[in-house]
This record gives structure tokens, sequence and C-alpha cells, in this order.
């Protein structure tokens, strides 16, 4: 169903950059399962190579904010963009990560509630109020 | 700069639902400012009424996420919907609720990555990996 | 506040085409305001010939809705897409032919409760019921 | 395909919120036929209870818009919103309410016009006329 | 899967106006494969006829920008507003008129640099410099 | 109007960091202009450079798309994604790297007639073609 060819294992012999993305997503997860999108971004290596990086930078450095946090705020952006691969795929690293069915219900219900607001803000073009501006 | 009227203090004493909502938004926050959106919302009574009450509930019940939490996901949301006012009052009531600037950078950091992987799969229409379907 | 310049009705003596299309709206509508939105467009003739053309043929040939159920999807799919000026012109054109600030409750409220579903469904990913399939 | 569990009658019948609702949504539409957005609901009863509630009185509540006009604003909306589940969805549920094809052709015209003035608008940040400010 | 039939040839000789469309589209492309998009809009005869004859116009008139690169145009267009359908057909079409793998590469790469900073950029409700104001 | 502080050249006198992004933005661009996005940018130091670093690769970096088709590309992402700041930001650019005004208006024409197909792909829900995807 892609756009471009999804990439094997062995298809990312052929490339070591390939082969190099591949095999640290396998050891930093510590799981052999390896999806789709880093196979469809195989096609186009610095990509791969970039994003990867940059994903494993914003999701997994020690910070403020808890992994689990930041894979429930993942799944927000994602829903709200409407994006249906990355809403698998991030709902499912979520639940590894120890998302309860009661967080993944108050999650959802965050998700509507905006998305409902959002558009009453929007139909009714709602002047943001000068107390919420910073100078 | 609305498509309606944004009622005042005084427009609000003609209509007892309006008033009690006013009340009510005030003594649950423990502030006397009120912004716009419910200003705005004041035209329709019923949709003040039922927003007001779902707000409530969807982000002061005590559950499994913690109010900033649930603030920070409802900025991700509204960013991604791109509700320039919701955005500013979410982040003034994140940082009401402690929001640090330090969350505040891992946030937007994780909104930007999302935004990037969000584009990524749909440019390449990556299929959904059978390991992420729940059956 | 525009990327191109927005036309004066001086401009417009300049460009034969432009000056017809200005004519036109106006004649039209009966009304000699004409909005920022075709002074934008009239930087490149050939889109506001074509954009008037499209517009007077959906929202102005008589069919089987009316012009105010027109008006009030506009206003919807506007608001969805986040376009502010659109929502902003189009409640008022929607106001001009009648709208009521009750039927304007009611559009905002179906609004918002769409938005909500959606936002549900996708968070969700819902598959289709093959009941819902055309074949 | 869903990120949750789709609930069968016989699971319903563990939960008396989830098994009351199912029967209301089947009494209320007078028809056996329950589709995949409420079995994936179920997942979380309050939800499910709240969404179900607030639907029937945004979309059944006798009002100044029809309940048809209601359903293909909610198509309007879902299309923009690019809710595919709630594009099939309500789309059937408009047939049932007697959408013409005649009137789905207008809608779907409305909508492309739409789409297309929203991104004009948006590509030139035409600035909103004083005239639609509303004060 | 779709809201609508799709028609075929055979359907396609009931009326005389779908029949000329789907022949110029397949004159035009000099191809006999005709797509489902125009399959599906032929439910619609004027809405068929006309977004033909504008794709026509907007895609194919000789000008300042070659095809190719009004394809690429579309696809990024298609995948912001995440349209599956559309992401696949023109990225068939862009490598139908020439476009590389590494064309594709840099174009998804722009496609999620943009997604990235539009993100931040929203996310911090960055106010419009007076540089980039047109008057 | 932004939800942080905008630093000023004098500001930046106190991070190095932010230093040394802001005069390698002037540095590469030629010019002591500074726009606002990295003056917001600024409080998340880490994220400043990493834009700026991720911005210049994707953007300069010599490859099969000239500068000019990437700022176009941009256009159409941020239009679609309904960034003002964006699409202010990048049409500026575009025409400092000699976007003509026949350019603007194609892209413009090719945006809306993008828009107006993926409302109708979507509103119709039009299936896939088996040629179109890749194996």
């Amino acid at each position: 169903m892609a756009t471009v060819r999804l990439w094997t294992d062995e298809d990312a012999q052929a490339d070591p950059r390939v082969q190099a993305v591949f095999a640290d997503i396998r050891a930093t997860r510590k799981s052999d399962f390896l999806n789709n999108f880093w196979r469809a971004l195989a096609n186009q290596p610095e990509q791969l190579e970039q994003t990867w990086a940059a994903l494993k930078r914003v999701m997994l450095t020690p910070g403020e904010l808890d992994p689990l946090t930041r894979e429930l705020l993942y799944i927000a952006v994602s829903t709200a963009n409407n994006c249906s691969y990355c809403v698998h795929s991030h709902t499912a690293a979520a639940r590894a990560k120890g998302m309860t069915p009661g967080q993944h219900a108050e999650l959802t219900a965050v998700i509507a509630m905006a998305s409902h607001t959002n558009a009453l803000a929007t139909a009714l073009q709602v002047p943001v109020d000068d107390a919420f501006e910073v100078r």
C-alpha cells in the first residue's frame, strides 16, 4: 500500500547506512521487531538516519517529561494530524511503556474535548485575551 | 474580531443560565478573570453549559493522568488543530498549573517531532504493521 | 497583512478582466461593498475569473439545497479547515441570507460534536463497517 | 484494525453501562444494527455514555435545523477533518434520512468549493474586512 | 470502500457527458487506464466535467512552472491535507513525469521540515514580522 | 502575541548557544535581519540549534531540486497546514529567491486545485487503485 518499497532485512544488507540504523533501532529497543515506518524510510538513507537520530533525542533523552507522557503527547498530535500509521504505532508504544486502559481513556477524553473546544473557538473566532500574551 | 458578540458581566445579568456558568467558572478557578471563550459561548447558553460541564469533568475529575499532563495534551491537540486561541489559553493554563520552561521545551520538541514523522508516514503511505492491530 | 497587494477600485481600472469581475460581483450581490478576498485575488486575474465563476455556479445555481444551507455548509468546512477569513466572511454571508441566532447555535453545536467524534474515531482507529460501503 | 478491541453484544453483557447504551442506541434508531464506533467506545464506558448522550442531544433535539441538514453538516466537517470512518457512517446516515443523489452532489460541490477558497485565502493571507467583525 | 458507486466503462455508456470526459481523459493522457477518482466522480456529471476541465487547465497549461514541479506541489499539498488517495495517485503521476528517487527524497524532506517548523511556529504563536507584510 | 518571549539581540548575549545560531543565520543569509521565528525558538536553545541545522541541511544542501522549488513546496505545505507565520515568511523567502508573480499565481492555482480534489476524494472515499501501489 506504500508509495515506496518496504525494505526487507535482506535489502538492507545492500546499504551500510540502512543496515546501521536498522541495527541501532533493534539494539535501542531491545527487540528484533522492526516496523514498516523504518522499512519505508530506508529508501531515503539520509532521512532515515536523521529521523532516527532526532527521534532518539526527543523521545529518549532523560528530561522533565517521562517517556510515557511523551508517548501520550505523540498519540495526541498524531490523532489531531490524522496519521493512521502513527496513531497505531504510538498507541502500541505507549502500551509497551505501561499505558493503562484508564490512562488511554483519559487521553482520548482530553483529545476529544480539545477538538470540541478548538472547533468552537474557531467557529466563533474568539479573540485572544490580552492576559494570555507573553511580552 | 469574533463572529459573535462577547458578553460582558453586565450582559450576563440578563440571562440566569449564563450568569450561573460565569459564577461557577470563577468559583472553580478561584479567580475573577473570565476569558473571552466563555464570553463568546454565552450567545449559545446551552452550548455554554454543556461545554463547561464537559470541560470540568474531563480536565478536573481526579484520575490516572494528573492535571498538568492533561493541559500539555490539550496544548498538543490545539497546536496540531491550529487553534490560535486555544494554544494561547492552554499554555497560560499549563503555566498556572506549574509547567516549567523545560517542560514547555520538551512538549514543543515532541509536537514538532510527531509532526515530522506524521508527514513522512503520510507522504510514504506506510502500511500499518500487523503487530500494531488490536483484535 | 496579506502576502499580496490588495487592489483598490482604482487599481482595477488598469486591468479590464479584474474590472469586469469586480463589476459582476457587485451586480450579482446588489451591493457596492467588495471584500478583501477578491481584492487579493485580483493579482491573479485568471484565478479571479475562474474562482468567481465557480463560486457563482456552486452557490447560486438553483438546486436541491437552498442558498442558506449551502452557506452553513461553507462555514462548517471553513471552520474545520481553520480558515479565519472564510469563517468571518461566510458567517456574515449566512446572516445576510437570514441565518438566525438559533440556527447559528445549532450549526456550531454540530461542528463541535462532529469534531469530537471525528477525534475519537481517529484515536481509536475504528474500522469502517461493511454496511457503510457502497459497491 | 482498531487500536482497541471492538465489543461484541456478548462482551457488552459484562458491563451494565455498556449494555444500557447499546440498548438505547438500538431503541432510538429502531434498528438492530450497531456500528463499530460504539463497539470501540465501549472500552471507555464513561466516554460511551457521554458521547451518545451528547450526540442524541445535538442531532435529534427538535430545533431550527432539520435532521438531514445536520447530517449534511456532519459530513462536511468529517470530510474537512478527514475522518474516513465518519464520512462513511454519516453518508449512510444521511441517505437513511432521505439525502438524494442530487443533494449529495451539491454537498460535495460546496465542500470542494470551500476547500478551494479556504486554500486561496490562506495562501494569500487575506486580512479580515472590518465589515465582517462583530463588536 | 467508496461512499458512491465506481462507474465501469459500461456504466459510462449510459451518460454521454460521462462518456465524453472518460474519453478526453484517456486521449489527453494517451493511456487506456482510467483511475477510480474519475469513476467515483461520474456519479456527479457536472462535478466530473468541471473538475477535469480545471485540472487540465491548472496542470497542463504551459506556464512558468514545469509539469513535474506542479506534480511535486500537488503531492506536498495532498500530504499535508492527508489525502491518501491523492498522495498515491500524484506520486504515481510524478514518477510518470520523470520524478527520480533523489527528487522524491528531497520532496519528502522538505515536507517533513515544513511540518516541523509549522508546528513550532504554531505552538509558540510567533507573530508575523512587519518585514513580511505586503502593503 | 507569542506564547513565549521574543529574544532581542541583547538577550542573546546571555546565552552563547543562542548567540552562535543568531550569528550563523545572519552569515548564511548575508543579511542582518533576523525574523521572529528564531527569536521565539531562542527560549529553547537545543530546539533552536537542531531546527536551524536541519533547515540549512534540507533547504540549502545542493541537490536535485533547486532552492526556489524547495521554497515553493514549503509554501504549499505551510498553506495546507494553515501556518500563517510560515506562509508569510516563506512567501517572502521565495520572492527573495526570484519567485515571479506568474510563478506565485501558478503555485496558488495548484494549491487550490489540490485542495479541491483532496476534498472530493475524501468526501467520496475513493479507494486507491491497485496500479498506484508500490510492492
